[in-house]
């Protein structure tokens, strides 16, 4: 704690959520989100079928949570696509992860060790568009804070809260699962993230935001390379969660994520996994498969 | 007609129009907007499995004629959700309907007597939606008779018109029918009153609009009540439609209604009702199994 | 050449582009759309079962770019009813093709000659939509390319984007195809249309607006005219794009329209053909038995 003191962590933070994200931070985040749309099943095949469609959807796997949040709060849902730049590079990226000769830039960012750095980076966006969101919400809506929660939670999730039509898009469709009944850890860790930054925003957390940041990117980027290095999905909220929602909802002892795979009544719902739960070796086999 | 004059007709309907919603008639309107939420079949599972899943129908069936008629105009959809007061208000319900301890909150505005007048409460809230509806689309668009029948049509139905996504959201769907397709009562009702509201704000209807949201208001909510009461899906306005549906649009005599149910033609559609042809006594019986 | 110059095509290209379309080309665009959605399997079944969802679906074919091109800038999606003389001609239009006694005006508009007129009319309000997407997009967002194409694309497109959705209002879904990933010729046209005026408008391609909308129309006039005489589906893009497509994403040579029938890899989403896919004469028989 000393340490920290003698670093003055407060000015670590302060220069940590100043910093750009424009464009090292943004490329590892089109990346891996790219990477993500390559390793759903049947998306190389659409890549090949037809590229607009597989642009459409790397658009919406990059930039869906300014599309959601842009949506909510009543303006041009393709209002960011006005950033050229942005969707130039996103763009790039997407032509090199899919349709690079060999494979090569594939094998190069899905290569283990590339992958944990590109991840972190991931995050580190993730907990700014969160903070972004619930500032703009609060900037839109003084007092307004569920939609400052909304806001912010579709700004972290992003398109995984419209899977169900991203897939439609792809020309799959599997309505008996969504990402809210069966949320995956980015989507939980974005509400939770969106509620601090909430009371934060307004004045209920006695914090700095720009500590807030340092410390929710800090436990984000560790949980999702941890995550990512072991192939797990489970979810580090899982025992807590658990306890209120047995208390709160009734639920059953032992999580909703357990409790859908063991209770028979739950069954019909279970076969067809969320996109974060399949595993990542599975999806990769997948993916290669399909080359 | 003596009495009534005697009785200053104009003069009551200016004080029943005048008077304030919030917060009996909201709480009314929550109560049977969740109540109905519970009757669907697999809402109770889902409630226990993800509350947020749940909670965020729950808003749908409480707020969804605002979302939709602030999409319509071109608005934020959560716009509504600044009214923090309104939000906790039918959460509170939501978690009373479906967590109460020994179901009892449940139990006791299931019951009859009480649901009648909850019933007859909540149609008193849709009629003043309405108008305000068309009046808020009238500001918007001072000659466009279209815009103000959709929007008074959609303040009035709500939820029922995004009834195949909100059933999405519980990881349900059922394409095959919709309620646009069917329409049941409240929806019928809704766009006549939406009709008749956009003739009287374009004054080609005489009549004062305080006079014609109380004797509109009466009407909906006999109606409603009658039917509640004798667990009926008849409609009113059933043999006037099917004649002017027979002249104006070949539509076979005998109602769209029951036409669908002999007819063979249209059978593949009919095994799965709508929402509100599903008998409530049927709706209560699986509600209390499911518990 | 010179009897081109001799004519002053400038002078012709300018007198064209300032044309009115309301409302002779305006109706053309209104009953070749209804005459599509009537080609639809089951839409003559929906007419007399529920007219206003027919009327829907006649709105949104008829008024589907403008409500995408609204809902993408962030304007109203109905901003467009405010014109009350366009909706009450494309309703008398519907009312006369679904409901006219013996049927008598659809077999008028869908005799040869008469409707190889229409069509021809229809590509010239198409073009005129394209061209004022994109200024209206430029006007918004001066830099922003991406969305004067976007933008131009919809109006161009219309209906056909939401096909799943208009279906959907009609008991009829298909998620395993969509109009984006199997587009057809009216789609790609009206993609490459808004590139090419994109362009233009960004001073990147020298030519005057008037004479780009004056050749553009006549391609496209041309082309739909022969294609609807030939009740063909074959698109003069498909050598060019074959090839393209071949050496920037690796598809399969022979275009992917032909790819998709032959390769079985495939199959699975190739029963269910794109609306435009369809041959005409399978559409009107199953319109006239429909009957």
């Amino acid at each position: 704690m000393e340490v920290l003191a003698a670093l003055n962590l407060g000015d670590i933070a302060q220069v940590f959520s100043k910093m750009g994200m424009f464009p090292v931070f943004d490329v590892a985040y089109y990346i891996v989100s790219i990477l993500y749309l390559k390793y759903e099943p049947g998306s190389v095949e659409v890549s090949r079928r037809s590229p607009v469609a597989s642009w459409l959807c790397a658009m919406l796997y990059c930039f869906g949570s300014y599309i959601l949040a842009d949506i909510l709060l009543g303006s041009s849902p393709i209002d960011y696509f006005q950033h050229n730049s942005h969707i130039l590079l996103a763009s790039a990226v997407w032509y090199l992860v899919f349709y690079c000769p060999l494979n090569l830039f594939y094998k190069c960012v899905a290569f283990l060790p590339v992958k944990l750095v590109l991840v972190a980076l991931k995050e580190v966006v993730r907990t700014r568009k969160i903070a972004a969101g619930v500032h703009h919400a609060h900037h839109a809506y003084h007092h307004g804070l569920f939609i400052m929660v909304i806001v912010g939670y579709v700004k972290g999730s992003g398109v995984a809260l419209i899977s169900n039509f991203e897939q439609l898009l792809r020309g799959v469709w599997r309505p008996d699962t969504n990402e809210i009944l069966n949320m995956s850890f980015p989507t939980k860790a974005s509400l939770y993230g969106a509620i601090l930054f909430t009371l934060q925003e307004s004045h209920w957390l006695p914090v700095a935001k720009s500590t807030l940041i340092l410390i929710f990117t800090l436990f984000m980027a560790t949980s999702k390379v941890v995550m990512t290095a072991r192939h797990s999905h489970g979810s580090p909220f899982a025992l807590i969660e658990s306890w209120v929602c047995h208390l709160l909802f009734g639920s059953p002892l032992g999580g909703s994520e357990e409790d859908h795979h063991h209770a028979p009544a739950a069954a019909p719902s279970s076969p067809l996994k969320t996109k974060e739960e399949l595993s990542e070796g599975a999806r990769k086999r997948k993916a290669k498969k399909a080359e």
